[in-house]
């Protein structure tokens, strides 16, 4: 599978929102990634349904949702979800995942299933069906500028396996968390297809992201 | 008192955040408005410390932190609060309310208890001396573009009443909802002090936010 | 005001539904009582939505629903509410009551407030324009059979003398808990308008639920 | 192992309740099947203590109780819970799960743990001891007339093959979710043993109860 | 009203428990004060029913239970409470107030509701009746060693007017948090009655239990 | 590897809390065992910080955490944690394990994952790394005196099996719960290192700790 790459909006500089919008569509991204945070599944906040909105009237690269939330199903409808879009919830937040997948799917949105570093990878064992992406948690959520959990890398190579295994070699796995140019290409090597990338790649302050975006695209995709 | 105006940043057009924000400046704002939401306490999201803390690098105006979320005070660290700044928690949503506000005065910036429109005025009797605003929610929380709740301008002037009995007449009363052009004369007269000013004043589609924001300040203040 | 009477669904013989309510429509009930509880804000559980529709379908007597649920706001939804219907939702299971009370509103419904014992009547202060009865719980809510809080009784008159003295004698105050002969009386001369009549009175076993209903109507109300 | 029907009595006619049991004591029912919600574990209330009671006074046939309650540790009391009978706990719902299983066994009843679709087989590995029965939840639950998650059948199959491979080929296997004529003859295929019958087999409007079971049995069982 | 002193167990030297209980029971002490926290309710963890059986077995002066926990009906049981002994359960802890306060006098036990320093007085109106004693917390509860909170000197005052307007004089206030020598005369002033003393009086290290204590009754009750 | 003993200090005489440290001292005890319970994880309460603290100053031997507290990564701050201690959190209590591990390490000590009988083996694949120990409990949390879960000691074999095969056999297992005489055996048998002793070992009343201890060394590890 040809690798892509999501840029985390979470850490654009919002003086330039529209420039650095501009700059991703120029180097040919292929998704912008938005986190939404409740204070409960994690202890922090980020971006809501205004911000999103707004980004979405600029541009039609489509968007990548990663909502870390308790019981996402019940704020899926805040949301403007469009066909193609990525929408990640996690497994350890909700009892009815299937449900919410599901929901997702009827969007036009591709369902992933996001999985903090703890969470093992049998979690999602009963879902490949309703499937198209595994989000690995490569940091504990909440907070950007975090280091690498080690381990992650032999997950995600563990994942590779168990979806081909499965007859799922097809559901992409993308990664977040420390995505740096070093990390991103083990991450590749070990088998992550979509990259989220943030303050250690592409958004390095002093960066051009145009440029970066597309080095990335070269170099590790 | 004279009155204030403190705008909502969460209905900015993002596009063009930096020139809404010198706009504000030039018109003369005494307050940047960010709305906290936790998809718990309210079914939505807005804002968080990455976005607000880009706004604080373009402007020295005291900020004015609406905090819906619940268990306030576990989550105050995650945000850069200055001295001079507003931070308003939700009666309804801490058990420890004396402890917060008294965190919210030792980093200096000015303690407000939000209240929404069910919550009856007696809440706040025993934290007079903690505070020095309340904000009453002239809607329910949660959603820009609702309409007021009419009882509430009853309820703002009840306030003003019952802190001059209780002789605290200078904390100041803050508005929050449907903040119209005719909505924000009739607060005014019941005794508001500090207006948030939204979608149905200054940050109408096709204003200009500098002119309006000074006529908000002539007309109204 | 008339006195009116609401029958407890709850206490009916389940193998005689339909005949119990021929014999509730022949005596001219009023209203039919429905208890809904979510395990949580009360630790019980008894009818739900499908039974519900099913007594729906046999009458034309409007229904009043009692929520003892947590953040009834997100549940009104799987209720099939109409027109002339009452919908009572606690004081103490959602901050966000106006809202609810609007929503009930918006349906055509009778708005209503539940006060458990211990909640002081301040509580409705700010939602009288939003209200047509409250509902004064006369024993701690979750199970049939308990004894009468005695003090409530002396709350049902302070809610009497509080709603005349607020400019709102029309709304009507509703009894539920122990509404014996007996209790009903007192409660009737206290205040009460609408009596939520089960195991203690009608409901006894080996009653004739037409003559008791007939009786309590003319003896009570 | 020989196949049962649970009749699900969520979905009876609730002005023929008694004439429903007394068809489906004729047509040899092995249980009947109560489903209780509580609002929270799943968006939907059902049935309580009361109304079980009362069928309870009907019939002899044992109880099959579908327990969709978070903690439902703390609420089992509130159950008249007989030997013989069937009591499913979810295994999402509970961290002490070890412990309600061994409190049912104590009532003489036979222990079940429910999954919903998206929880993997792994989860009752170490309940194996506790258990007489799995119920495999083939639509997420909440809702009657959902329809089949497809994946639930391999699923179905793969815990007949987990329990055998485990030495415990005796622990039934439940199914509950839209289980048509058709489905389940496949469920039946697949390895289950008890199925809980609704509105798509012989609760279906205008079908004879009687004799509707009786086919079931014949058919699939 | 006489007053009364409450020495709290969680302050004492725990190398030195027995000796301790025996020098508080020489000087004359009428209860011994236990705090229990739930870590939910108030962020810290102190005592459990262990220690306080281990005291019980040691000497019959009457306990003074504070149950810092949220849902305090859930967990009353786990307590082995005596005739005469004190149980606070917090206001802002339970919706069923009046259910846990008649839970403590069934069992001979002395009733009372605690209340934050943020919690209005009016919060207790509706259960006098049920009550022996209100709690007034003087710091915010969860941590030794805080400084007083100076509004609730004012708070105390009110409620003594408060309680005797109603017919209630007898209702006895307690008052927990820096009660020190100074601060204990101006409560007594205000109109406390049961002291429950600390590390700011009785327990500052190096002082004499025994000889303290029995100032303690001599300079303030 | 050489097993090892934790007394549990919960069921220590308090009475001769200082006496019983010394002699477990002389004993030769490897650490001390502390329980920390929030009445929601489980349905109790035992010591919290102001007892360990007391104890620390006692003493050098290295302590042992156990906190059975929901959202474990909140409350760490509140305990006195050192190098060379043990702390364990359970896996069902939160969602952001390996960072809760990595805190712990940070801290110096030693990280451990709990789990609860019906917890399956796989939950700590993703953690090994993370982790020096795996507490193994053998009863259902919350309550000392229990029967011992038997299967949990087919859970210990199986837990040493995969961490030899996951080339971490260093990782020890500690076990908690009915460490009886008898059952320690078994449990050393199935590949425990670390021994939770309570009253049904050491302190079972009437026995000579430090012997008893003395003995535990000698016959069991």
């Amino acid at each position: 599978m040809s690798g892509k790459i999501s840029p985390s909006m979470m850490c654009v500089d919002f003086r330039k929102l529209e420039e650095s919008v501009r700059a991703l569509e120029r180097a040919g991204t292929d998704y912008l990634h938005f986190d939404v945070m409740d204070g409960h599944f994690v202890p922090n906040f980020t971006l809501g349904p205004d911000f999103i909105r707004c980004v979405r009237e600029m541009t039609s690269i489509p968007f990548d949702f990663h909502l870390m939330v308790e019981r996402p199903e019940s704020l899926l409808s805040v949301f403007d979800i469009r066909e193609g879009d990525i929408v990640s919830v996690h497994q350890e937040a909700s009892v009815h995942l299937q449900r919410t997948l599901q929901h997702i799917r009827d969007k036009g949105a591709r369902p992933s299933v996001a999985l903090n570093p703890a969470t093992p990878l049998y979690a999602v064992d009963e879902v490949l069906d309703d499937l198209e992406l595994v989000l690995v948690m490569t940091v504990n959520p909440g907070f950007a500028g975090q280091k690498l959990v080690p381990s992650t890398l032999r997950k995600i190579a563990g994942l590779k396996e168990r979806l081909t295994a499965s007859g799922r070699p097809d559901i992409e796995i993308e990664v977040d968390g420390n995505v740096s140019w070093d990390n991103a290409l083990k991450m590749r090597q070990a088998g992550a297809d979509i990259f989220v990338a943030g303050t250690s790649s592409i958004f390095t302050p002093g960066t051009d992201i145009e440029e970066a975006t597309k080095r990335f695209k070269t170099s590790i995709l």
